[in-house]
């Protein structure tokens, strides 16, 4: 099953007269990533090949397992799809805070944790308050992370995520076929250049915003989480607890708060 | 952590002129359900509570731990969110199969599989042939489904899964906060009226098409899976691979066809 098998293939399209076209498509690739610690599989993912590190570092840190870029001796991502980490001497990966021992899918942000309690323990709520964004900005944020993108407007269906500082500038964007991915990826890129905890900034997603992408947000310390679709119950209850503001719907000139209103700059 | 907490707050919503406007907002639940085979837990998914027994069953079907409903002797749905199945007597779940002893995401669907080449092992290729759809037909499905959902429109936060025959009557329509789920409790429901294996039949799913939306439409029996968004590389493969016929973009007047499309009645 290779990867780029797809490609050489027709697919057939029905346009909009009813006449038939025959196409070259590229679709989203989807592929398995074996994340190790060592010799130990903590998760397989399913997953846009393409910043792998990232995906495997961030996937490690957002979930608590590592806190610290020194805490990485190596990460080396080999051509058999398998992303291998070794710890720094003396560190001790924080299994049983995620306890992933299974494999995990594109979308997948719970394998193995034993209760969402748990890992409200595990990550402390934000703390600062200070951080804010004016509406100008938020409603800038969607179009500029789709000028970042390539592969989403060519399939539409990969998911998008962004991460902004509050004045709005770009500063990492990810795509991946698992929305959990591309934070993951994003998140990843921030936590290997030693720019966490991300105190200062937004993240924007091109989807829903389930409890995990909150989640991943908080453990990388991120205050605003924006997104294109609509956030989840469990999401909003979260973030509300975690002092992290969340906003569904983005797609201007509208938006929804959902929760810790008082980062928007509303009075303009 | 009540579900129903989340209803009694109100959200701000920005609108089209600049202008505030405080609602309550029904946002898509997202909780926890436990999939137990008598005290060993299964799989944890986050789900939209609801059929949740069409989830346990489905879940089981899908992923090939029981292949036929005189295999179950029971399935209770406890108030604490679990389900808990107990197999009749004698028959052994075919844990090997999937494999799954973590808990997983409202979307994840590889959780412990060894490996993708082992699931195409555990169901085999679609026979039939002669099953075929005409395009009047196919383009009607996205509005029947549309037209048979509540919570999607009203939150945009909710996937679906549409079961039809080729003639174009919904059969089961199911929604859920994970897209998996949403296929797993349409099968569900299927597989507990003895309906399967649904070879005369089509799933349309509200969004992408992944792999494992693929790969359980395959342990359905389900010849035809169409997507109104895009599928996915290993999606494609996989049912070029099993005969299975793969549609995406479908969204009238036009769609995409990504193989067996003999299954298509193109020339009317």
């Amino acid at each position: 099953m290779k990867e780029s098998s797809v490609d050489s293939q027709k697919i057939v399209r029905r346009k909009q007269a009813g006449e038939l076209e025959y196409l070259a498509d590229n679709l989203t690739i989807e592929g398995p990533l074996e994340i190790r610690l060592r010799r130990k599989v903590i998760a397989t993912t399913m997953r846009t090949p393409g910043h792998d590190e990232e995906l495997a570092a961030g996937f490690l840190f957002s979930e608590g397992i590592v806190r610290d870029r020194s805490e990485l001796a190596n990460l080396s991502v080999l051509t058999d799809n398998r992303a291998v980490v070794e710890l720094a001497k003396g560190v001790k990966a924080r299994l049983n805070t995620a306890q992933r021992f299974g494999t995990i899918s594109s979308s997948c942000g719970l394998c193995g944790k034993t209760s969402i309690e748990s890992i409200r323990q595990n990550f402390p709520a934000i703390c600062s308050t200070k951080i804010r964004i004016d509406i100008e900005t938020l409603l800038s944020l969607p179009g500029k992370l789709r000028d970042a993108q390539s592969d989403f407007a060519r399939t539409g269906g990969i998911h998008a995520a962004g991460i902004f500082d509050v004045n709005g500038e770009l500063k990492i964007a990810r795509e991946d076929i698992g929305r959990h991915n591309a934070v993951d990826k994003a998140i990843g890129r921030a936590f290997l250049d030693g720019l966490v905890p991300l105190d200062s900034h937004v993240l924007l997603v091109s989807g829903r915003a389930s409890f995990e992408i909150i989640q991943k947000a908080l453990a990388a310390g991120i205050p605003i989480v924006a997104a294109v679709s609509a956030p989840s119950s469990l999401a909003v209850e979260f973030a509300r607890d975690s002092n992290q503001t969340v906003i569904g719907f983005l797609r201007p000139p509208s938006f929804n708060i959902y929760s810790h209103i008082e980062r928007v700059i509303l009075d303009q």
